[in-house]
Parts: C-alpha cells; sequence; structure tokens
C-alpha cells in the first residue's frame, strides 16, 4: 500500500523525520517492513506549513529514494507541521495527481489502505464529491476522492464524522454491490492546527498506525522511523488520534 | 491550442512526418505558426499501428523538441497509420494521462480546440461516458471526456453521427448554463482502418485543419508540414472528410 | 540560450519576482524578449539560502512554466539570497544534471551564454577541473565545467580573477584550434553572503544582464521582469557589479 | 546491481519476453532474485534492430514495473535482436544518461556490475575514451565508460579482446591505487548481427548470468525469466559467450 509520517510540535527540519532516521520514511520508499509491500516506490509527496495558512507542498512520480529535489527540500525546509508520503499503487496510475498528500485549501490528507473492487465504486464515491470541490479532482485514486466527499460532508465543523459518513456510505454502497473485498482506511489529515489520524477497516487488517510523543512534538507514522520500538504507541483497529502543537494527544474511537 | 498529425497509406517510418519535414511536427512544437499559441510543448504522443489490432502508443509530459525517445521511435517504427500530437494546454495538467492521442481499443483520438468553461461542465460531460467505459476516464481534460462519451454514443457503428450528438448535446447545456466563451473541436480519429477528421466550432474560429493526398497516402495536419503550400487542400469550417488505405478521401459536412 | 535571476536583500517569497511580475522568470520562460530564444523550456532550476550554508535547490527537466511544485516552493519559501534559471539548451541534453543553477558546497553559479563549438573543447575545459571537485561533475554543460574550473582556479579568494583566467584559458584555446565561434558568458555567483553579476563575450554580442536596487534589496536579471524599464540598469558589456545584503552594490570591469 | 535481457532469433515481439513471463524482467524490476539488491528500479531502457542498421532505443529513469509506454512498446515491436535493462544505481544518479543499454552507432552494450571505488577511477577511465567518441560520454557511470573506452579499444575489430584490454587496464590502475573493492563485469553486447555475453570478476563473486537456446532463438539473462531452471545454463565464472542468429552460441574463456 503505502507508507506515511506527520509531525506537530517545535519547528525542525523535514530531514530529521524523512530522510536521516535508520528507518525514516525515504528508507521505508525502499524496505517497509509492516506494509504489504515492501517497496513504495510509485511517487511520494511532502507537505508542509511555514508563515502561510496553506501550506507548502511538493510530489514526484519517481521514487523517494533517487530524489535529489526531496532530499534538498527535506534538509532546508523546517516546519512546526508537515505530512510525508511514499504510495506503493494499487491499480491506479502513477501521476503526480495521485501522489498523497493531497491537497485542499488549508487541509493536508494522506491515505494508506483501499477500496476493494474501486474500478467498480469510482462513480458513486465521485458522486459524493460537492460540484464546487470538483474542480480539484485531479486523479483517480480511491483516496482523493474520499478526501473530497468528506470535505463535502463537513470536514471543516466535525472532521471525523465526515470521513466517518463517508465510509459509511461506501461500505453501504460495497455491500448493496455484492463487493466483498476489504474498504480499509489508515489516514491522517489536518487544517494546520490540529492532526488528525485514524486505523479502521471494514475487516481486521487495517495498515499499522502508530505514534510517539517526544519532548519536541508528535509523531505520526506508519510504522516507527527508528529501533526504539517501545517508544511507539500503537493505534489499535477502530481508533484514533487528535493533536494540536503545545497539547497532549487525545484518542478517540473511530468506527 | 494544440497541433496534430495523421497518416494513412503505404507504410513509412514515423520521422518520415513527425521529424523529418521543415516543419515538421516536432518542429511545430516549439514554433506552430497557424495555432492560437507559438508553443506546444505541454507534452505530446504518438500512436501507431502494426500488426496489432489495437494500437501502440507512447505519451509523455515533456516538450517534444527535446525529447530523445520520440526521435528513437520514430526513427525505428514504420506503420500505415499513424497518428501524432504535440499538447497546448488549456487550463488542465500536464499529464500522461491528458495526453493526445487517447486510445481505447483499437481506437484513437485527437483533439485541438477546447470547450469553453470547462471546469463548470467536465461534471455534465463525464455523466455521458457510460459506466463500462468509465475507467478508461484516466485524466481531466475535455478531449477526453468528448472522446469516451461519443464512443458511448455509438461511435462503433455512426462515427461522425456520434461526435455530432455529443457535441451537440455539450453545446445545448452550454446554453443552458449561459455559458458563452465557444465550444471548439477540429479533430481526427481512427479504428484502424479508417481516418476521419473534422473542423467545427460554435463560433466562426475553429482551428484549421488540412490534408493533402500523396503518392504514397492520406496526411491530415493541423498546418502544413513542409513549405508546399499549395499542395495542401484546407478542410473548411463546418467539414470533415473520412479516408481508407487506397481509397481516395471522401469530404462530407459536419455540423 | 537562458534567463536568470537573482535576488539577495530583505528575506521575500520566491514566488515574488520568479512567480507574480508581469514578465516574471516562469512568463520569461514561455516569452523571453531579450533572449536568442523565446522559448526557455528545457529545465529550470531554484536555489535559495536559508538557516543553512550550504543552499537549498529544486531543478527539473520539465518547462517552468507548467510545474506545480515551482509553485508552490515558491510559494512557500521566503530567503534573503536566491537565485533562479530557465534553460534553453545549446546542443546537451535536457537533464537534471544540466540545471543551473549549479551548486558546489556554499556556492551557487548561473550562466547565459555559451562555449563556441563546445564538443571540440569539452575534454580541455574538463581538464580544468581539480581532481578533488570531479565527481561534483554531474551533467554535460560549458557551463557547469567553467564553473568547476573556476572554483579550481581561487574562486574562494579571488572570485573574479578566478573565472576571467578559465575564460582566458578556454578563449586562448579556441584560438590554438582555429575556433571562430564565440565564448560568451554573462553569469551570476554566490557564496551565500556576496552576489557576483558579470557581462563578457568574446565578441560584441554578450547576453543582456540588467540590475535594480530597490527599498528591499538587489534584485539582477537577464532582463527586466517588471514594465518599469527605467527603473533597471543595464551592466555594460565587459561589465560586472557584486554587491552585499545591506551595501549597495559595486561595480568593476570583467574583461 | 541490475538485470539484463537479451535476445536473438526469429523475430519475436519484446513483450514476449520482457513482460509476459512469471519471472519477466519486469518483475526483476521489483523482485530481482539473485541479484544484489531485490529492487531494480532506476531506470530502465529497451534497444531494439528493425530494417536499420542502427537500433531504436526506449530509456526512462522510472521503475519498469510502472512504465506505461514500455508496456505499449513492448507490446508492438517485433524484433528478431533486442536488449532490455532494469536498473539499480550504485551511486550514480538516476538519469536517461546512465540508463543502459548504452548505444554508439551499431553497437548496443549492458552492464551488471561495478568498478569498486569509482569516484576515485573515473578520470582514468575517462581518458580511455578516444576524442572523437567523448561526446558521446553523456553520463556519469563505469558501464558507459567502459564501453566507450572499449570501442577505442578496438571493440570493432575484436570485440572479446577490447574489453579485456579495458578492464585489465582499469585492473591495474586500482592495483596501482590501492583499491581493494572488487571489479565486476558482467555484460552483453552487440553489433547487431552477434551478440556477445561474458561473467567475470576481480574476486570471486561475479554478478549471475544465465542462457537458453530455445527453438526459436538465444535468450542470455541475469536471471530466468521462467520457471523452467533446468532449461537455462550459467555462464561460468570467467566464461563468455557469442552468438549469431541461426547458428549455435559458442562458449569462450574470458579473463
Amino acid at each position: 500500500m503505502c507508507r506515511f509520517l506527520a509531525y506537530c510540535g517545535e519547528p525542525v527540519f523535514l530531514e530529521t523525520l524523512v530522510c536521516t532516521p535508520c528507518h525514516s520514511l525515504i528508507e521505508q520508499s525502499m524496505h517497509a517492513e509492516e506494509a504489504k509491500t515492501e517497496t513504495n516506490g510509485d511517487g511520494f509527496g511532502v507537505g508542509w506549513y511555514s508563515e502561510r495558512t496553506e501550506p507548502g507542498r511538493y510530489c514526484e512520480i519517481r521514487p523517494a529514494w533517487s530524489d535529489e529535489n526531496l532530499q534538498s527540500i527535506c534538509n532546508h525546509i523546517r516546519s512546526h507541521l508537515f505530512f510525508a508520503h511514499v504510495r506503493a499503487a494499487t491499480g491506479t496510475a502513477v501521476s503526480r495527481a495521485n501522489c498523497h498528500p493531497f491537497k485542499v485549501g488549508r487541509y493536508l490528507f494522506m491515505h494508506n489502505g483501499q477500496v476493494g473492487d474501486w474500478p467498480r465504486l469510482r462513480r458513486k464515491v465521485e458522486a459524493m464529491i460537492p460540484d464546487e470541490l470538483y474542480g480539484a479532482r485531479t486523479g483517480t485514486t480511491d483516496s482523493e476522492a474520499i478526501f473530497l466527499a468528506a470535505i463535502g460532508a463537513g470536514l471543516e465543523r466535525d472532521s471525523v464524522g465526515a470521513f466517518q459518513r463517508v465510509l459509511h456510505a461506501v461500505r453501504d454502497e460495497m455491500t448493496a454491490q455484492g463487493i466483498t473485498s476489504p474498504l480499509r482506511f489508515t489516514a491522517t489529515w489536518t487544517d494546520g492546527e490540529r492532526v488528525w489520524a485514524v486505523r479502521w477497516a471494514s475487516d481486521d487488517k487495517p495498515p499499522s498506525l502508530y505514534w510517539r510523543q517526544g519532548g519536541n512534538g508528535l509523531i505520526v507514522v506508519s510504522e516507527p522511523v527508528d529501533a526504539q520500538r517501545d517508544q511507539w504507541r500503537r493505534v489499535p483497529a477502530g481508533g484514533g488520534l487528535v493533536a494540536r502543537i503545545g497539547a497532549a494527544p487525545e484518542t478517540f474511537l473511530f468506527q
């Protein structure tokens, strides 16, 4: 599937988490350990907040492990809140438009998982995207469609509920169509101030999700980026957490 | 907008028309003379028929003028029927999925023109694409959407009528929404045996279209590729032609 | 040839000069007015200084005018000293390794011009690169080779003299080989504190170079980025200037 | 390192060997079994002979596994002699100029292996390239440099001897510089009529090499592309073979 990382806290250079650790996200692009696929070489993306309300974004279709631009950007951009993602495509094309994190206004969103039998469901899910957001639909992934649908479902005022409503609608549609392959949704999103992360699936195999609260900030990852395994807490299936800079993260149920 | 070229006749190397002439399509990627934009550097594509029913295709997002792969492919592939296109994007992203010629099964399609106020119309036009073809919708252009809609409207049995029905529906929708910017459609398509080309617009400015019947075959172009201007015949606005290898092309009205 | 822009002064977002002005560098990538070629679509690069001694760098082979990453990076990075370049290749490949600005340690370098009959001279100029820098030779351009040779010729302690020595050696070699096509060198470089810019050619046609000192800082450009032509001062052939943040630029002869 | 495949015999579509088999070269780009690295995702290339003396070539920097162009080209090009390569970079950049197969005139060359401590040796090996070929040096790999040096050392009249002379010279230089990391050279090359393949290293670990003579032709591979392991013959360390269409391949010592 994919691997991702989100950070909020004291401003740090992106490289601190994306490039430097022994099992950094760039390392995971070639050698992920807890993902369905070891290789996550179908493009990547980073998004970061700086002085502006809307985040910056750099994404590319080549593997993260060989991109000199990514190294340089991570080496020179310091941010209090950033997202990074390496992709393993599951049926849709390798293109910038299909790279995470997706951005709409001040929001960023990353997903690790998949909608079973996506080609049959795509139209239905795209129909959940409101007209005024349809121009932001530039790719063909399930991830982007769910994100846009969630904005339409009230992401701004009820972030967790919006994704739940969309996922339930998708699951109901899958049931109606007799689709038995699973709907898996381990994801993280932000409005530039708070970071949410959830781990959920219609079966018992939601992709892995961990977090760690250090002296400097909160790190949310698909899998630990360092060897200190005991420092990381696993998000349980059907669970989530929300964090704000300077406050302790709170956990919640996500079902 | 864009520039394109279609050929059918005795098998020739693609380079004969795409690379070598003084005003070849590659030359037109940097210096088009009759297009709205001189530069057509937003990606390109070639499609060709060989021994198989379905055509081969090579497209890329860089400008045609600097791509060594394109030179080599044109230098080594000989075909009796091929399409080539250089793109000037009009609002949608530079991506492979937005490069012409578009391919579905044994069909190829290229377009030069635009649907006025496309962001407002996109959803309506995409709704004309039948379910079984929706998976082939990989980009965001008006061109691809019209092509897929035309297949749904009966391209296989009534090729010209199918495009007319789609264009009229689009024009009606534009009228209904009060969109006054024009709908322009200079295009060419093929089923691997016949080549159609039409020149039409809702205003009086359909993009240019020429053809030339030589000893070896028929060439259809956005603008002449050589300096022998008097050898080329201009397709009138509201006109079209259809050709089959070994037979004289026939003209028709397209309105 | 190429077009470039350098800035030093109060920290500003890169977009202020690279994207926003009516004749911004991105605009010049498609419509340069004072260059040999109107289109500068053979890749681009930006380099910027932030908190670190060495600059960050982002370069890509596609045209600047369609790259969303470039827009986002310029929109979110604020710097007191940055370089930007759009390339028109003159015989060498379109590749990241051939994109300006070139970077070695804390130095950046951009060039607009060419070494006449470069294929015949390449080996000789590469031979001027010291062993310890040869690993930094990743492309095939005359520009990169001259830059690396200049570092070898003492760029660190005598920046202007180093380039002069290299250019004179190249010119002498051209004379020895009977090469009559010109050597043209309009260039700018920086060590992260000072910015140098020179305009020189072996004939009377060095590429254009302008500068402007505003309230916020110094801008050096191939051609003015705005319509206030009278605010820009033309660097004469055989001239140069050097600037440091907070001090008035000084001009000098470069011959 | 890398994985490659060469074929000569009855004309077949490239896909027959590059895409379709259960352990095809495209499969090996993500899951090689006998290579130092499982992932060979740092670009790829194919070269093929058709009606012309010089071969066609298509290479790209993205991984082979996700490139639709590669699929289409392999699906539509039929050839009596072709080369294909997927790359795992060992220190040099991911760029088209560093993709195999390298082409000079009617020759193609592919390499799997490496020159130990290449940065220290690069200049010496490049110095072995004759002046008239130096313009063909567009990348920075050891592979390309050795190929060009071998042409200079008489590839045209004594193909095997030319590579031996170059390798011995490189090894001697390594000894002189006290470089103890190995020189490994498993490679294949062709003049469009004959195909040579050799397996050699300065230590006892030359990369794997196999061949199979079927009813239709000869296949040379880094590792078998199908599950019929007993049908493939392993080239011993210090061995080579040469083949011509329609004749049985001959083996030889390569030391």
